[in-house]
């Protein structure tokens, strides 16, 4: 099976959840809505959340209706993330595309977020599950959570701790909640519920370690913003975190609490060291290792197609891009 | 009983409401965080929303405690509605205390609002009640629209639909939540909660349309903004929909859907004339119809000192400040 079988696999599913997504914006919008939520749709993305949470679902037999749901449910909240976050950093641009904050003022953009949530928390209600509806709550908590940390936080801080809370917090949280609650809908069994919550979160931290390796080592072209953007925004991810490590007297390390990652040329040597140094193939291991914990979690499931598919979407994890 | 006892009546409740509510600012949360909702929670407010819910609940019985998870939750979820609203208002004030946004970057001010979105919905998660939750997303939802829809339309306009539309979704779908909320935790009763849901609506619209009347008729020091600053936003209201009704050929009311209410002399005469004109009585009229509707609902209760209260709550609506 090839790397990217496992979309093909839950294909018309998808096609349903997007339906469901898009469905959200209709009845009564207005049309300036509608168009916002186009836009944002049509931006596309892998959609990679509710690809897991269909995959682990289809695994464990939950019925499809619900997969479908809470994949909606889950990329809208996902989405609303992005749409406030976009707007807090300013960006013009997430995946090469114009960002709504772009083209919108920020009175439209934050409450088209806000409509994404409320759209979101609707559809995840729409589950008739109680348990859901908190692992729902939880996680939105978890993520906005997150971001003030972030936004509060001293920036240029080397703190693997930190790190960790911080990419669990934007990423990981809803891997999780995408894969537990598909097995929710499926099985009351602990166990299976357990190790499944386990892959998601490993795979979720494994996708943004990897995201943060392709910040240093990737293609701009690819990568769709410019390199090293996070280290310029005072971001310490896991390779700047390494390489810290391992060079602990470098000035342009010792610079970034301080501030250092404010001047651009610096930031520049810095990750061009980075770039060439031992900190992209360690944190890459890293993430090597999330995934082999994943598929470890995997065990607590009979030999399946969908197993194979949910093996293949953890490699691709890492695979992608590199 | 005088026309304030009713607070006086759930006071101890209230404040177990306010604490449930700054406990959410607790927790490893980071301390500009949990001064920011601080700051919220001191500027204070009536906690309407809340008294209602527990008259009501403590009238039919419900479980205290749920009564007051129900109360932080509807009032965070009012609090992080203004948050926005003030941040896409540009308002420097509410309640005569700086917003957040006079104090904060659009940034946190934005994700101060979802963080209390989320701990509104985690609270409405908690009361363990599946149909509450849909009825917190369904209102969530209601708000955000209203909100978008107020965004979208053309400013100026003097339409009544429009007005009532909005002034539900602004107001009355949280009095309507927290009084049909506060009624689902006691009985099962379809007649009871649907009479409780309409208590709920008509002091809810009441509320709104006595709030629009004193930017009419109240005093600026008491209002705490200038008078008139709704006309001046482009929203036309009650008391501006009567007055149009009755001098449709009034050069500044036709002014308005051509952005008349732009210029300030025009909407200072225009208020000049309303205040004195029979439009804030009329305007008054329909709040206290809406009051006496009100009351006709609670005929399903029989008579106890908790409906005594619910009916000097109704009452107060229209009587305060006028």
């Amino acid at each position: 099976m090839s790397a990217i079988t496992f979309f093909t696999s839950v294909n018309e599913q998808l096609q349903f959840v997007e339906q469901r997504m898009r469905e959200q914006a209709g009845d009564g919008q207005h049309p300036d809505l509608k168009s916002a939520l186009e836009h944002l749709l049509s931006a596309g993305g892998k959609r990679i959340r509710p690809t897991l949470g269909l995959l682990v679902g289809n695994m464990l037999g939950a019925p499809e209706e619900k997969l479908v749901t809470l994949g909606a449910s889950v990329e809208l909240l996902h989405t609303a993330t992005l749409v406030h976050d976009d707007l807090i950093d300013g960006a013009l641009l997430r995946r090469g595309m114009p960002t709504l904050n772009a083209r919108w003022s920020p009175a439209a953009t934050v409450l088209t977020g806000d409509f994404l949530f409320s759209r979101a928390a609707k559809l995840a209600a729409e589950t008739d599950y109680l348990p859901l509806m908190k692992l729902f709550a939880e996680t939105l908590g978890i993520i906005v959570n997150g971001e003030l940390t972030q936004m509060f936080s001293s920036h240029g801080m080397i703190d693997r701790n930190n790190y960790y809370n911080r990419i669990y917090a934007k990423t990981a949280s809803l891997f999780e909640m995408s894969a537990l609650a598909a097995t929710m809908v499926a099985t009351e069994d602990e166990e299976i519920r357990s190790a499944m919550k386990a892959f998601g979160y490993e795979v979720g931290m494994a996708f943004q370690i990897v995201d943060d390796i392709l910040d240093f080592a990737g293609d701009q072209s690819t990568v769709g913003k410019p390199i090293g953007s996070d280290l310029l925004n005072g971001l310490v991810t896991l390779p700047a975190i390494y390489f810290a490590e391992a060079n602990p007297y470098n000035e342009d390390v010792l610079s970034l609490p301080g501030g250092g990652w404010k001047e651009t040329a610096r930031v520049q040597r810095l990750v061009d060291a980075i770039r060439e140094s031992r900190a992209i193939g360690q944190a890459l291991e890293e993430a090597r290792k999330a995934v082999s914990r994943a598929l470890n979690s995997l065990d607590v499931a009979p030999t399946s197609p969908e197993k194979d598919a949910l093996e293949d979407l953890a490699k691709f994890i890492v695979d992608r891009k590199i």
